[in-house]
C-alpha cells in the first residue's frame, strides 16, 4: 500500500501500481471522464501512469493549466504523425505545448508546407483523433534511442539524445507512431475534437541563427467546438484591440527606424495621457509618503560591479559606454535601484527617520533581440513608476501592506477589478541558494502573506519562486476579454543594502542594515498603457482619455460658441477639441464616434440661442439639450466613481 | 591721409601713422586718460600702434571687455617678469587673460611655488607697475625668434613658434623683460594700480595630460584699489551663494562617484524644486499651443547620421553603445531635435496644421572632461526645457515673437529683471559658411530683429555670430551681484528640416520645407536651478520654494494643533513641514532661519487655545498672531505678485 495525499489534504492510501486515473474514478466518475493528465510530487505524468511510492497528486482537468498542456502537447504528437504521413522524409525536432496551444518544428526537407495545406491536415487530425488512440510512454536505453533515429536519418532527435542521461530516455507511442518524449500526455487522442492551425513560421533549430532553419508550425486544439469558436472570437476581439493598431489610429505613440526599434516615440496624445498617469500616481504616492527623485539615465561601471548587475546580465545588455578620453566606462541603467541605493548613502539615518520612500518614474534600457520586440509590450526602453522603501525589519509588515493598498488602488481607478496574486517564497530546503539569514526570510515571508491575506487577495504561494534576493508579491490582472497580464510587483531585497553597505543607526545605537522594498504598480509605463488600450479597446476611463469631449459645429457659423463652449469646459478641468470642419454633422458624428471620444456636444442654431448644447455618450446614447453646468456635473459624477480619492 | 570710421559712424580724416591714443586725444582729454587698448578692422591692436589705412577703430576703456584683456594680459606680463627674477631658471609658457583675470603657465624648474609666495610677488609686480614701463612690439624674423629661446634653453615658446608664419613674429618688451607675444596691451604698466594673485595650480602643457605638467598661476589686477576691493567682495559672497555649497546645506541634490562625475543626483527637495518648474513651465507651454511629446535617451547611429550631429561631435561624445548581437550602435542622446524631426516626420502635414511645437523636457548627455565639471552648471548629463517649432516660413515673424513673450515670462517670474539680448545673423560677405537661401535668411534675420525691437527687449546684433544653420537670439541675464550668464536661446534652423527631408503641402498643393526654431527658455534645469540658487543665495520665489512654512512646536504638547495647522495649509496649497522636536523655541527659530524658510509659523499655549498661529518671515519680521485664514491670503498675495498667469 501507498499514501497519496490529495492537494485538499485528503490521504487516499491505494495498493502501489494504482494510476491517478483509478484514484480519480474513486472519487468520482465525472471527475475520471475529465482527467486529462496529472503530476505527482511535482513531476509531470500521465493519467495512467501507475504510481508506486508515498507523494502528492494533483488531478488535471481542461481547466488547469497542467490540463491544457497536456492536450495541447498531445496534439502536438498527432500533428506530427499527419505531417510524416503527408510529407514523407521530413524530419522531426520537437513539439512543445506554449502558451496558448502548441507548435511543432519540422525540417521539411524537400517539401514545402503553406498555410493552404493546413484544411487538410486538420482534417486528417481529427480523423486520427476519432481513432482513441492511446498514448504510451516507454523506457529506452541510449543505445537503442539512438538507433532508432540513426535508422529515421534525424540528426535532430539524436542530438537531443546525446544530451540526455541514459535511463531517463522515454519513447512515447500512439497509433503507428512513436516520438522520443518526456511525457505528459493525454490518456487517448479521443479527447481532441477540434483542431485549428494557427500559423506557420520560420524558426532556427535551437533558437541559433547559425543552424539550419526548420519550419514551425503553429496550432490549437480544444475538447469541445464550441470552445473552438469562442477562441476564434477572442483571437479576433484580441486583434481589434491590438494596442499597437489602436495606439497608431488614435496618435498615441510611433516608431522610428532611425530612432531605433524598440524605442517609442510618445505623440502629444499618449504623452498626455502618460503624464495623467504619472500625476495620478505621483498624487497617491505623496499621500502615501513617498518623497520623488531624479536620477540620470545611465551609471559608471562601478555601480552596477556594486550592485552585482553587471557581472549578472552585463554579456546581454547593451554595452559599455566609452568616454573618448580619461578612460571611463558609464552602463545605460537597466534599473533604478543602484541610483536610489547611492541616494540613501549620500546622508546618515537613524531609525527616527525610516522608512524612506524614493520613487521616480525612471526610464531604463534593457536590450532585447529584435524579434522579440512587440508594439509597447516587449520594448528596448521602458519608464518604470519606480520606489524603493528603505526601511527596519519592523516595519516590513506595514509597508508591504500600504504598498498593497496603493496597488489596489491604481487598479480600481483603472478598471481592472478582476485580479489575483501570487506569493514567491524560498525553498527552505535550499538555504544556500538565498542571501539574508532565515529569521529574516521567514519574517518577511510571514509579513507578504499576512498581508496578502489582511488585505483580501486571491493569492497563491509558490514554493521556491523567491529571488535570490528576497521574497516577493506579483499581480496578475485579467483584462476584459479574459487574458492574464502580469501586472505590479512588491519584491523584499536583502541583498542590494548589503551590497551598498547601507546602514541605519538603531535605537540601540548601533548601525543596521535596512530592508528594502521594490515595488512598481504599472511595472512599466510602456506595457501598461498597452495592455490598458487592450482592456478598454481605447475606451480610456473618462479622468484618463485624453480628449473628454468633442464639440461638433453644425456649421462653421457656431464656431464662436463652441470655442466658448470649450474654454468654459477647460475652466471646469474638462479637456475638449472643436471641430468646425465644414463637413455634414453626420459625418462628424461618425468620426467621433470611431475616434472613441466618450462625448460630443453638438451646436447648432437652437443651442446657441437658447445657450444650452446637445449632449451624445459614446455608443450613442443621446442625451438631447442641457445647460453646460449639467453636463459639468454629469462628467464630475462620472469620474468621482472611477477615480476615489487615495486615502492611505 | 587715412579714413578712420569710430563706431558712431563718424569718420576722421588723420595723417598715416596717427595712432588710437593720438584720435582719443582729438576728441577729449579724459577719454586718452583712459584709453587701455584698441581694434582695428576686427584687430586687437595696441593704444600706441600707427594706423597706416583706412578703417574701423574701436577704442577700448576699462569699460570694455577689450579693454579688460588688454589690462590683464598686461599684468600678466609682468607677473612673468617678477617671477623670471625670483625664481631663475624657470621657463615660461604662455599668459593670456582670461574671463576674470590672467594667468601664467611656467615650468619651475627646480623651484616650488606656493601661495604663501604670492604676497611677495603681488608687491613686486606693483613696483615694476609704479615704474611705468612701456609696452613695446616688435617684429622678430623667425630665425631670431627661435635664436632668442634657444638661447633661453625653452623648448615651449620654441613650439610655440615653430607654429607660426615667418613674418608674423612679434616680441613684446617691457622694462628689461621679453615675452612671445601677439600684441594688445596697455600703453604703460602704470595703469596697474591693485594685483591680486588668487590661485595656483598643475596644468599640463597644451591641455594634454601626456604632455609635461606646468604650475599656473591665476591672479587678478584693476586700475583702482577700490576695485580690487569690491572685486574680492563679490568673490567672497559668490561663495557664499555658492551652489554646490547651499545646494548642500539645502539638501536639494547631490552626487556619487558610483554613480559618475557630473552626474546629478536630484534628492527629494530638489526633485520637487524641478517638478515645480517644469509644472510651471508646462502649463505657460500648454497656454502657448505646445504640445509635450516624449522621446528615447538614446537614437540609432543613423539618426545623428543623418542629423549630421555623429560627423560633427562624435568623437568628442560618449561613444556608441554596442549591441551583443544584430551588430547595431546606438548613441546617447545629446541632444532632442533629431528625435522631434522623426516625431513630425511621423504623418503627413497640411499647410493648416502648422505651425507644430513639440515640447519635451529631455536629458540629454554630452562628454565633458572631468576636470572642466563644476556643480549644476557644467555636468555630463542634464534636462533640456526643450521645444521645436516648426513652421512655414510665414509664420517665423509671429512664431518668434510669442517665443519670446514665454522667455520674459518665464524670467519675470523667476525674478531675473535684468537681462539684454544678442542678435547673431549672418556674415553677409561669407554666404558659402550657411545653409540655406539668402532671402529666407534675410527675412528671418528681420524677423528676429523686429521681434526684438518690438518687444522692447535691450539688444546687440552681433554679425558673423549665427550658427551655420541660422540665425538666433540668446538672453544674458544679470543676477543678483552682478554677475552675467548666458540663458535661454532661440534659434531659427534651416538644415534639420533639409537633412530630414521634413516637408508640408502648402495652400498651392506642393510639398514645402518647414522652417524649425529651437527654443529653451532656462537652458538646461542643472544649470538653471545653480543660477537661480546663486542669484537668490537659496531664497527662491515664494511659489516655487520646496517648503514654505515651517511649523515650530513651542513644546510636544502642541504637535497635534501643529498638524492640524499644516493639513489645513495643504488643503490651501501651502507647503508646510512640523518641527516637533523637543528643543527650544529658540534654536528652531535659528535653524528654520539658517534652512530659509519663508515663514515660520509657531504653535504654542496662547495659540491652540485662541485658535490663531504667530507668523514670523524669513530674516526676522515678526507679524504676530493671526487667524490661519489671515495668513494663507499673505501668502497667496506674494504668490501672485511673482507668479503672474500667462496670457499669450
Amino acid at each position: 500500500m501507498i499514501r497519496v495525499r490529495l492537494p485538499d489534504g485528503a490521504v487516499k492510501e491505494v495498493t502501489k501500481g494504482t494510476t491517478p486515473m483509478d484514484i480519480a474514478s474513486s472519487i468520482s466518475e465525472g471527475l475520471a471522464r475529465n482527467v486529462l493528465s496529472a503530476s505527482y510530487n511535482e513531476q509531470t505524468i500521465e493519467a495512467v501512469t501507475p504510481l508506486e511510492e508515498d507523494g502528492d497528486l494533483v488531478l488535471y482537468t481542461w481547466n488547469d493549466d497542467g490540463g491544457k498542456k497536456a492536450f495541447w502537447h498531445s496534439t502536438a504528437h498527432v500533428l506530427a504523425q499527419v505531417l510524416e504521413e503527408q510529407y514523407p522524409g521530413i524530419k522531426l525536432t520537437i513539439g512543445p505545448a506554449i502558451g496558448q496551444g502548441f507548435y511543432y518544428d519540422i525540417d521539411p526537407s524537400s517539401h514545402t508546407v503553406t498555410e493552404k495545406d493546413f484544411p487538410v491536415i486538420e482534417k486528417r487530425m481529427l480523423e486520427v483523433a476519432r481513432e482513441l488512440h492511446r498514448f504510451e510512454i516507454r523506457k529506452v536505453s541510449k543505445k537503442d534511442a539512438l538507433a532508432y533515429y540513426t535508422q529515421e536519418e534525424n540528426p535532430f532527435k539524436i542530438e537531443l539524445i546525446q544530451n540526455l542521461v541514459d535511463g531517463d530516455i522515454t519513447f512515447c507511442d500512439h497509433a503507428d507512431f512513436t516520438d522520443l518524449c518526456r511525457g505528459g500526455h493525454l490518456p487517448h487522442t479521443g479527447f481532441i475534437k477540434a483542431v485549428k492551425l494557427t500559423n506557420i513560421a520560420g524558426a532556427y533549430w535551437r533558437g541559433d541563427e547559425k543552424n539550419p532553419q526548420l519550419t514551425r508550425i503553429y496550432g490549437v486544439s480544444f475538447p469541445k467546438q464550441k470552445l473552438l469558436k469562442e477562441h476564434l472570437e477572442l483571437l479576433e476581439e484580441a486583434k481589434k484591440r491590438d494596442h499597437r493598431k489602436l495606439g497608431a489610429e488614435m496618435d498615441l505613440f510611433t516608431f522610428s527606424k532611425k530612432v531605433g526599434q524598440g524605442l517609442p516615440l510618445w505623440l502629444p496624445k499618449g504623452a498626455a495621457l502618460r503624464e495623467r498617469l504619472e500625476q495620478f500616481l505621483k498624487e497617491a504616492q505623496r499621500k502615501a509618503g513617498y518623497e520623488q527623485v531624479v536620477s540620470p539615465h545611465i551609471g559608471h561601471k562601478e555601480l552596477y560591479m556594486t550592485s552585482g548587475h553587471y557581472e549578472k546580465y552585463g554579456a546581454d545588455s547593451f554595452q559599455p559606454i566609452k568616454t573618448p578620453s580619461e578612460d571611463e566606462e558609464f552602463l545605460l541603467k537597466p534599473m533604478n535601484c543602484p541610483h536610489h541605493c547611492e541616494i540613501y548613502s549620500a546622508r546618515n539615518w537613524s531609525y527616527r527617520d525610516l522608512p524612506k520612500r524614493y520613487a521616480e518614474f525612471g526610464t531604463v534600457y534593457r536590450y532585447e533581440q529584435s524579434g522579440e520586440l512587440h508594439g509597447l509590450t516587449r520594448v528596448r526602453g521602458f519608464t518604470q513608476d519606480d520606489a524603493h522603501i528603505f526601511c527596519t525589519p519592523d516595519q516590513l509588515d506595514d509597508e508591504f501592506k500600504s504598498v498593497i493598498d496603493l496597488v489596489l488602488y491604481v487598479f480600481g481607478s483603472l478598471g481592472f477589478d478582476n485580479f489575483t496574486a501570487q506569493v514567491s517564497i524560498r525553498d527552505p530546503e535550499h538555504p544556500e541558494k538565498y542571501i539574508g539569514n532565515v529569521d529574516e526570510w521567514e519574517k518577511a515571508e510571514l509579513a507578504i502573506m499576512n498581508a496578502a491575506k489582511e488585505k483580501g487577495l486571491n493569492y497563491v504561494v509558490e514554493t521556491g519562486e523567491a529571488a535570490f534576493y528576497g521574497p516577493k508579491l506579483d499581480f496578475m490582472v485579467k483584462d476584459a476579454i479574459g487574458r492574464s497580464w502580469q501586472l505590479g510587483t512588491i519584491q523584499v531585497d536583502y541583498s542590494l543594502p548589503e551590497r551598498f553597505e547601507l546602514t541605519y543607526k538603531g535605537s540601540d545605537n548601533e548601525q543596521h542594515r535596512p530592508v528594502m522594498i521594490h515595488r512598481a504598480p504599472f511595472g512599466s509605463l510602456e506595457r501598461f498603457v498597452a495592455i490598458l488600450i487592450e482592456h478598454t479597446a481605447g475606451n480610456f476611463p473618462l479622468w484618463l482619455t485624453p480628449n473628454q469631449v468633442n464639440i461638433l459645429c453644425v456649421s462653421v457659423k457656431y464656431e464662436k460658441y463652441a470655442k466658448k463652449v470649450s474654454q468654459l469646459l477647460e475652466n471646469n478641468e474638462i479637456r475638449s477639441l472643436v471641430d468646425n470642419r465644414n463637413e455634414t454633422i453626420g459625418k462628424k458624428i461618425r468620426e467621433s464616434e470611431l475616434q472613441k471620444f466618450p462625448y460630443m456636444i453638438i451646436v447648432g442654431e437652437k443651442e446657441a440661442t437658447d445657450s444650452l448644447i446637445s449632449v451624445r455618450e459614446h455608443g450613442g446614447k443621446d442625451h438631447g439639450a442641457m445647460p453646460l453646468n449639467e453636463f459639468v456635473s454629469m462628467v464630475e459624477d462620472t469620474i468621482e466613481q472611477d477615480l476615489k480619492e487615495f486615502k492611505p
